[in-house]
């Protein structure tokens, strides 16, 4: 684990508005939220070792055998499995800038890695592990299906982790999870439930792929490590049938208007992305990284959004922006139009 | 981690009492409780990467630095994490049947290690991690402060890792976190507050030690690993500083009457401990594991223990006892007057 999170909101007071991490405020938890407080008293007992019954809901959600379900403590202790179990492998990284947890897992365990420079380099070693995160935290671009099959059709002998856990948050076609594994074995997908749901506190993310690939995981799992409230806020869910706790249209719209607007202004650059968050770069030159930008905004406008730099946006100011709601989002816009008229020599 | 645990609740329908984990129902967990749900609202944010605030808090309380202190999902994060930091280390494990966790966790990272027919030997490989319970589970029992400080003061170049889960549960002297470390710079305090505060759903333990042993463990961990309902609850725990929510004389008098009464039972025999668990050992001819003991409580009762088999009672059945209430403990005791006199062959 490295220094350098989103959502770092403890370190701050009197911040106004959140866009640092991906979480959306847009989203009605009211009702999940409630349930969880009704059935507090399920934290007097250890929840299942291996949280097996919410993994086979997921399972019969998802229509693949329970065996095919992993339910983790949150996507982190998926990508930790990953890494641990198959740290003999090689490690391939995608060439865009993405989740650094990934990594850092990798090089916990010791295992050798590679970051490619080409998305589909014509050679990978065989029986090796390929990281991809799409949509991509945190460039918000979704890759496009046929890229993505035509990688997994070409290097059967590969195992691709598909980490999507945004994919309720793009506009663009997102792989079907259940068709996917079926269609290519070689597919294990990483996907967190606490972004959805407007829950990461509560930590719960699941692994879904054929059943010889899961099997390879279970005896690195550690016991009870999902709590018991975690389960229960996936029973709730899948019991809804995945609910749309959140107003995708306001978001949608609200992500368009922001990432128009700040792209307008002087000196701000927003790259494409087809999910609510994204990438700012700023060229100011009063303003010659990410973590100046950040502080800037917390300390002048107790605004809170995320650093980007150690996702490797060193040689200018970046930032990462969730769409928030539009009040919140209108803060940013006066900031961010306030430090584009910034003289040179702030 | 493997199967057998405690606490199987989920797998039987119709239980009338459980004392199969250790967690007693002589509790009044209702104002904490009450605070956890009506703070729910913090599951919308990350929790800290590390638990920070809260280890400061505990640190304090403790008189300890901040350094000392590493927050953990449970006890069980903080034993494979001291598992995995020193996989490279031999490990030695006490001569009582323990937590089979531990040996689990040793075995996981592929460490060699030994089970000790001394617990204190002559010799110990110099760099090596002695990992001890007490007061033990499953069997109940604490070593003599002055037994322990002799095996820490003779081997001052082993590290001990002390899990003293239970120290509340028990009515001999425990050696106090803070006071030991600074004596004994070679003891690493593993502790959990599930048990205590009847929450094991919620997952939160904590480590002890001089920072110096701390250090060498932080690299090995996973962000956000404790949940931010967990961090609610430790921080009620602290700012109440450590409030005793359980009736300790109930509990160890319901103990006292407990084990005398099913000592005297006929085939029966109980195992002395210090704590309100403890284990019976069954020699009823009809009665040859403690799966059948555990199983027949349960079907014909309705009541759950702990089967102790996989503690390493093999060769008679023996099942493992936490106290209840008291009209708990009369429908065990129905139960196993009526199963002492079984005929030879049920």
């Amino acid at each position: 684990m490295r220094d350098g999170h989103g959502d770092d909101l403890h370190r701050y007071t009197g911040i106004r508005a959140n866009f640092s991490s991906n979480v959306t405020q847009l989203t009605s938890p009211r009702a999940l939220r409630q349930h969880l407080a009704s059935c507090i008293d399920c934290i007097g007992s250890y929840p299942e070792p291996s949280a097996e019954t919410l993994a086979e809901e997921l399972a019969t959600y998802h229509g693949v055998v329970p065996a095919s379900v992993l339910v983790t403590n949150g996507a982190t202790e998926a990508i930790y499995l990953v890494a641990q179990a198959w740290r003999q492998r090689k490690h391939y990284f995608s060439p865009d800038p993405t989740f650094s947890e990934y990594r850092d897992a990798v090089r916990l365990y010791g295992a050798s890695y590679e970051e490619l420079t080409d998305l589909a380099p014509p050679l990978l070693d065989s029986g090796s592990i390929y990281w991809l995160c799409s949509p991509n935290n945190p460039t918000g671009r979704s890759y496009p299906r046929a890229t993505l099959e035509a990688l997994w059709r070409k290097h059967p002998e590969v195992t691709f982790i598909l980490d999507n856990s945004y994919a309720h948050f793009s506009e663009a076609e997102q792989p079907a999870m259940a068709e996917t594994v079926q269609r290519f074995p070689n597919v294990l997908f990483l996907t967190s439930l606490t972004k959805r749901y407007a829950m990461p506190g509560l930590r719960l993310g699941y692994l879904l792929a054929q059943p010889l690939l899961i099997e390879e995981l279970l005896s690195y799992r550690q016991p009870w490590s999902v709590g018991a409230l975690a389960v229960e806020a996936g029973r709730w869910i899948v019991g809804h049938r995945f609910p749309d706790l959140i107003d995708y249209s306001l978001l949608f719209a609200q992500a368009h208007r922001l990432k128009e607007a700040i792209h307008a202004l002087p000196h701000f650059e927003v790259e494409p992305s087809d999910t609510h968050f994204f990438l700012v770069h700023c060229e100011h030159p009063a303003i010659p990284c990410g973590g100046m930008l950040k502080e800037l905004l917390a300390q002048r406008y107790q605004l809170l959004v995320r650093d980007a730099t150690n996702f490797g946006y060193t040689d200018r100011a970046t930032i990462r922006i969730a769409t928030q709601s539009p009040e919140a989002n209108d803060l940013l816009l006066f900031a961010l139009r306030e430090l584009s008229s910034l003289p040179p020599q702030a």
